[in-house]
């Protein structure tokens, strides 16, 4: 049987990484876990979401998989350094990725961050990105009004326009090249935080750069599937199986072009 | 002390993937070895350039790095699975970083990639991208005069304007979306190349995506160095050493702000 990656989010927003990996990694089979019993994991204190993501960890360890992916930045930026002491596999979290990409691109040295408040607050991205490029400048902003406007599928209106124009108002008097969209809902934004920040300003997208990172560590690990695999993908949320089984139609049907098949896993969020 | 990236390359080219290497990852230490007196390998049957390439990792791995980087597409093409199989390191290319750029950037699914003549007619491109993602269609094209160009310091008169244009003319009229610089000079024409495609093809800089994916594997194998470090780089050459030297110190002199150390190893390349 192909060994899977698996991939956990406080909810829905990880379906991005996923739609990433389905698109550059099209013979991979994938495992999600969403714990959308549990949902959000942003006001939550650091302890619960290290236990609620060691839980998940720990439920998806039973499938074997070849890799841990924790596609939630809330996550990863309180549980990433756990996981990795915990489990004998690959773990990838979704910030390290949006750094190491803007760390890659930026020319000006001054990189722009957008995030939830939590995510803003605990200064994952910056310790990240210094980490990696002690000189780079870093300009963070947390954006709490846009994950409201995904879920509500508002991607493009002029009321959207308006909101993201409002936030991201400070952010355009600088010399930032790359805006480092640290949220997993924002890829949806995209096209608007592009037209308010102009062409200049190159945004990264962490679900594209998690992806590229993942076929990266599988590729040196010499695990990607050969040819001919067909992938039967299987997803897990905590919640409502049909609200989950909804949007991931929504969210992933151009690339699976079949109805999720969603199970609920009772003894998790309960 | 420090345990080092080792980077080899045919000549001088790689050392464009040790610029970026010092760009995005400063505090890592770098051993470099240019077979400048074997120099070029493109035009030498492929059991040669194993032969050479295996000489120059026996003798770097002497140094007890933490990674093998294969910075010349020619050796990757032809030798990088065979030193995989040698080494018990990771070992990286700068073949697949480029594909692995291209599939997470190309939004048309068309992709084009230059290269020296070695480099396309081994169709290494197209099987990596074809690896990751069948669907993709890719569009190659040998540019044998961009070389001869860059090693002149040629970077940006009528002339390489003229010569770029008509060498990259077949390739605009097609909805491809990423450009692929396959050869370790190209990046110093990528102003020109971009010009010449137009602002809507993103080029792929193999050098910038080679170094991201080094960050990306030493990270995941928690190897990437900490704080306060300050790498001493060391240079080895077959060659004349005073040459290397100068190429050395007009290509990396801004992130090196001192003269390399070049030291000419005598039994390699006698």
């Amino acid at each position: 049987m192909q060994q899977a990656i698996a991939v956990l989010d406080s909810g829905v927003g990880g379906l991005t990484v996923v739609k990433e990996v389905m698109r550059q990694l099209p013979r991979e089979k994938i495992l999600y876990f969403g714990d959308t019993a549990r949902t959000p994991y942003g006001p939550r204190n650091a302890e619960e979401v290290i236990t609620f993501t060691r839980e998940i960890v720990d439920y998806l360890v039973q499938y074997k998989p070849k890799m841990v992916v924790i596609a939630c930045n809330t996550a990863t930026a309180v549980a990433l350094e756990d996981i990795r002491s915990r489990v004998d596999l690959p773990v990838v979290g979704v910030i390290n990725p949006g750094a190491r990409a803007a760390v890659g691109r930026t020319k000006t040295g001054v990189v722009g961050v957008i995030g939830t408040e939590g995510t803003i607050k605990s200064g994952a991205y910056e310790s990240a990105l210094k980490r990696l490029s002690p000189s780079v400048e870093v300009i963070s902003r947390a954006c709490p009004s846009f994950v409201p406007l995904v879920e509500d599928g508002n991607f493009s209106s002029s009321e959207t326009y308006d909101t993201v124009s409002n936030s991201l108002f400070p952010l355009r008097n600088s010399t930032m090249d790359c805006l480092i969209l640290g949220c997993t809902h924002y890829p949806f934004l995209a096209d608007t935080i592009s037209e308010v920040m102009g062409s200049e300003v190159v945004l990264i997208n962490s679900a594209e750069e998690t992806a590229r990172e993942i076929s990266t560590i599988l590729h040196v690990n010499k695990e990607l599937v050969g040819r001919g695999e067909v992938p039967v993908h299987q997803f897990f949320c905590s919640g409502d199986p049909r609200k989950f089984q909804d949007i991931a139609q929504a969210w992933l049907g151009e690339q699976i072009r079949l109805t999720p098949v969603v199970w609920q896993v009772p003894h998790i969020g309960a």
